[in-house]
């Protein structure tokens, strides 16, 4: 078994309310340098070893994301 | 200015609908070899040089993260 992270992130010309909305708070809690945030999704996948990197690019694109307005990024990051 | 990346999940412990869900349904659609799925969040920070590891400790406990039910990882990704 191998393990595989996905992040799944808004586009950069996508607007990311979330994001925003944690940036505005941060000074508002007296953290201030802060000059951006954007927030995705994070997912682990427990994968068995004959999955090949193109399966799971499908798997990123057909559920894990939504290809018009998310960009992904799949890396495979131990084995078990 | 740093890239800071904080990678928020819940807790082994904790039930995951999300991911359980996506687990589900990758056979269903041909998808084989996938045993576990668990889905979090993702947040890209930018941060000005002088803030520190315990600041983004403090910002990824109050902010990001809800610590009853999620761990997180902070990790810096990059200078610009």
């Amino acid at each position: 078994m191998a393990r595989v992270v996905v992040d799944v992130m808004p586009k950069p010309e996508i607007l990311d309310p979330q994001g925003q909305a944690v940036a505005r708070a941060l000074p508002r809690l007296g953290f201030d340098g802060i000059s951006d945030v954007r927030q995705g999704k994070h997912f682990e996948l427990e994968v068995a070893d004959d999955v090949d990197d193109e399966t799971l690019a499908k798997i990123a694109v057909g559920l894990l994301s939504n290809p018009v307005i998310e960009d992904f990024v799949v890396r495979r990051v131990g084995q078990e």
